[in-house]
């Protein structure tokens, strides 16, 4: 094995096909010279010849030997193309059947299409309340809330702290829904899995690696929000650090990429959730509320993601939005929450689902 | 008005407010330079002064006037900023009543959900009319089919031309489907009017203005892809470009856009359906095939695309799609259509539309 | 040769290498199944067999046979990859030799670093007089002028038309500056080369595929802009259908690309012209002007872009910026164009080039 | 102060300016509503009334009050336009002279032109050793090379660690280059920052504001990567996490942002460094090994940084790519390094620096 490449996952096939594309008029000799550089990387070279161009497609083990992209350095290289799907224990094909995930009681990836919801940030006890009776009338079986808020300016506010976490856990003694909040940072995880039950890696930090292997570390089940310009792959193999450092409990969350569209803070990216629910066995939420960052959207949105097949929601609801310490402009108030619910049933039925 | 400028809509407030916004610590002489510009290029200005920078509204009529943009040259001016939408005709708040367009009978934009598919491109008599047969069967009602295709190689497939026309007519003919077909060029406008029930402008034509224009003469209704990077107020003003010429029939179609995501050809963005929806009259259709550019998920696209609001789909089927001369990866055979078409029904009914 | 696809240049090999990634643990019957169809197809299939996966390379002539893309039609089939480029004509594989274009007596693409300046729009005879002189004065042989305007909105100035030739003309007249000035539509053709030295296409029609073959058969030199979300592959193959319809004076244009970055217009890829002329054997201009809509920033896109090697720059000139018709933001002073040609003569000495 | 907003910088104006816009047609009461509202959040408002749209210009202090923002959440707020800049302490305003930092020694910022190199990933003492004398003998005067690695699958070479950085140490010792090092995670910061003479801040960290604080809190030289979907704005404002919490020595790093283009691994934004340096005080160097991922683009790209007034480059070495455990296809090898240095030289003469 490779010297500081620590996960080693047995039973799971690592063998590569790799296609390594030679420039076109490349003279025999040095399209020798990389077939010979493959044999000695570790891999074994075959060799296509076209009738200006060679393709060699090579087969060997990653995890005990280098990447071959880095024949890209060879001057008559083209390319180097990976053909194997680099997450493995995220894959559906390393695990057929579809993961359900206890949550505290609440099951996420079953017959059961779960609404999260609840206010942006922790405010305060009342705010906080008020927000928590309301989502749980409506349906909601899981409270979500902000306690340590990832701000963009250093000037915003950040979030209630230990103090939010104090009154999440309030909230739930109360109404019973269960907890998902945000951890920001490694030394925060212990004290927010003591509350959560369910911990959320924002957007920002969903390629902090060390942040990942922390909580995949806590045990808790995690919420993986997509970052805003990973590709599907990068996120899925995101998850996959969470279960390669040991927690099979990873629930997906698309909420928007970033792009050029300037009426919507993000691009919700739906496709996304169908290829996330085929490529791996693990649930997919949508966040319709960072998705467009606009509340008279997220009702609409909540329908095209169960349509498209999301296992839930995770949707911002305050008791006045106009007020809000963060993202007002996309929270609902708790009565355009319950019509959205109401509103939504026969979508969530189309698809085979229940709330 | 201005020379150059020869749409002159009547009973359409042109009138503007812009905000200009002045450097901070800019000196008082300099603020007043840019406010005495505003008022020379025919503006009423109105500056509020704030306590290390001013900002102007400025109150005029963009179509007698020079736009304010152009302020943005001045040094001391940080930047101009349009408070007003700039389309008019194709706004809700001009024209607050949904448009239904007919288009040979069919009605777009009404309780109908309108199902338009067939093959990417027309390839010969046989392969148009198995298409046409089955999604007939199926429960279209209009039949697409390219005579003229835009290729990114000039080494590829431009279509079968007049012949292709010939061909739609005489499916037509045969199953009483509506055609709609795409024309690339002014020159071809009359030749597929003379066929076509509607006009498809595809992706890469969407700002080309004189094809705009030459559709908009046509007087047949106009249904506007979505260019790949094209913001939802560019692809709006495009729309406008088509009523200011005196076209009243134009359909909007969401086909995705251009971003770093890899694992499909294009991001289909379902809130622009809903946003254009609220924003115009005009109805609107989803292209899944191209907003994916994957058969596989074309049919959770649909479901969502239904849901989030659409009027209808154009789906692109083929008889044998692994055999097609273009886009075979994209399109469905009869049966996954057919199967496709069953399974949305609900997620119809729950928008409150039928087909 | 397929039907429709009327272009077929000798001499040039249009074997391909494709890659057909099956996908994992495909039963071998099925694997067959997709070999047995490339030799349909008509090319000549090579599998190589990995652990868990096939990948096949097919070797064949596209122009003579459909593309193996369609495959990915196939329940079985992962992805096709194509090994080779797409252009042709346009690759230095094929014309080792860099191409000097010359328009009325201006080299582009040799030693000299051409300067192209003038104004947006023309607007009026004393504006682009005023302008010619100036630039030519600061070291321009190119005098630029838009008397056709493709702008967002109908409302906007859409240009003088036959009268803004006519001004350009005059000023080529007077001052001996070559024109260059936009094409819109195929219509346009006729009398646009009627007067320019060399015809711009624009970003919006960099894939109006029937313009570009308009402007081909006009034999006159064709300025080609890179589209605002174009690849640069999909650049080149626009510039192909102008080389494969016969005009082989064409000119790159890059002028930045549409990103989420909002403190500039477009996002100037400088990479691009390094690549372009790595790529192709023709000449590449920068446009710093549209590239980031912001006049302050021009002096040093500027110097950025002699320094990777570009052969001119495109730049807008306007005697008051401030009361443009369209663009100020971006349009410099006559005095701030000289100062930038005379600061910028450092770096394209450093680049190996003079003006 | 809000509750949860630790920051208040004193002598900084946050007195801000924001534009509320009321959708057109709005009824009188209503736009009351609107403009109560906006007093009680604490600001001043004042409306002005265009025809048929008001919009309210309002004046408050956003630390001591809840951002404006929220008032997007009423249904007659078309938007909320913020017009001041949020970054105070990163910008030029607030400290007109440009800062210099001293990193062990070298100046960063100043009249000398910086040349950071050296291989990606520390690879093992000879690795590091022949790379840190090379590009010491080419000119650089900071030797990079990673000990932590952030790599997108868990299964890559995740770097040596401690083992790394005492290398790099030993490297220093020998050759008096200064180190520059990337910093994952929280609770490494005292280890690398025990070693380095800069701490780095990668891409996908970039807002990982925990990770900021720590490294501000540490007092060395930080190096500030942007993230790859960042605008500057946000980049700016993660700088000013730094400034803001006590560390006045920022490097900012241009290192490319994620597009649509795929013949390079990222889109190099020159125009970011020449806004970066107008708009704040600090060091901008630039990354063409990241900026571009490919080895044959990084000459000209260090020559259109140097052009567009960059402070320094951080180029990627390896003595033999082709075998490098991370990123072999973008690291030069030491000859091609020596090269690329010494043909700069003009350009960054051109540009007023030397080195």
């Amino acid at each position: 094995m490779l010297p500081g490449c620590p996960i080693r996952v047995t039973l799971i096939a690592f063998t590569l096909l790799m296609i390594v594309v030679i420039r076109p008029h490349t003279p025999p000799d040095l399209v020798e010279e990389v077939i010979r550089e493959i044999s000695l990387l570790g891999y074994t070279p075959n060799p296509i010849r076209g009738e200006c161009q060679t393709v060699v497609a090579a087969i060997g083990d990653e995890t005990t030997h280098a990447s071959l992209e880095s024949l890209n350095a060879l001057a008559q290289v083209e390319r180097v193309i990976r053909v194997q799907k680099r997450y493995k224990l995220a894959s559906r094909q390393s695990h057929p059947e579809t993961t359900v995930i206890d949550a505290g009681g609440v099951k996420i990836g079953g017959a059961d299409f779960v609404l999260m919801a609840g206010p942006c940030s922790v405010e305060s006890e009342e705010q906080l309340m008020v927000s928590a009776r309301a989502v749980k009338a409506a349906g909601a079986t899981v409270l979500r809330g902000g306690a340590y808020k990832p701000r963009t300016s250093p000037y915003e506010f950040q979030g209630l702290g230990p103090e939010g976490l104090r009154m999440l856990a309030a909230a739930r003694a109360e109404t019973g829904l269960r907890i998902i909040t945000e951890v920001l940072g490694e030394h925060d995880v212990d004290l927010v899995a003591g509350t959560a039950d369910i911990l959320q890696i924002g957007a920002r930090n969903a390629q902090n690696f060390r942040l990942l292997v922390a909580c995949a570390r806590s045990g808790k089940p995690v919420l993986l929000k997509r970052g805003m310009s990973m590709r599907i792959e990068e996120w899925l193999l995101a998850a996959e650090y969470l279960l390669a450092h040991g927690n099979p409990n990873v629930i997906l969350c698309e909420r928007g990429i970033r792009t050029f569209e300037d009426y919507t803070r993000n691009t919700l990216d739906l496709a996304a959730v169908a290829i996330a629910k085929q490529e791996t066995h693990l649930p997919v939420i949508v966040d319709p509320s960072q998705g467009c960052g606009r509340a008279d959207l997220v009702k609409v949105l909540c329908r095209g993601a169960a349509a498209v097949g999301a296992d839930g929601l995770i949707i911002e609801v305050h008791p006045n939005p106009a007020e809000a310490l963060s993202d007002g402009q996309q929270q609902l108030d708790p009565e355009a929450f319950a019509t959205l619910v109401g509103e939504l049933r026969p979508f969530v039925q189309a698809a085979g689902r229940s709330f």
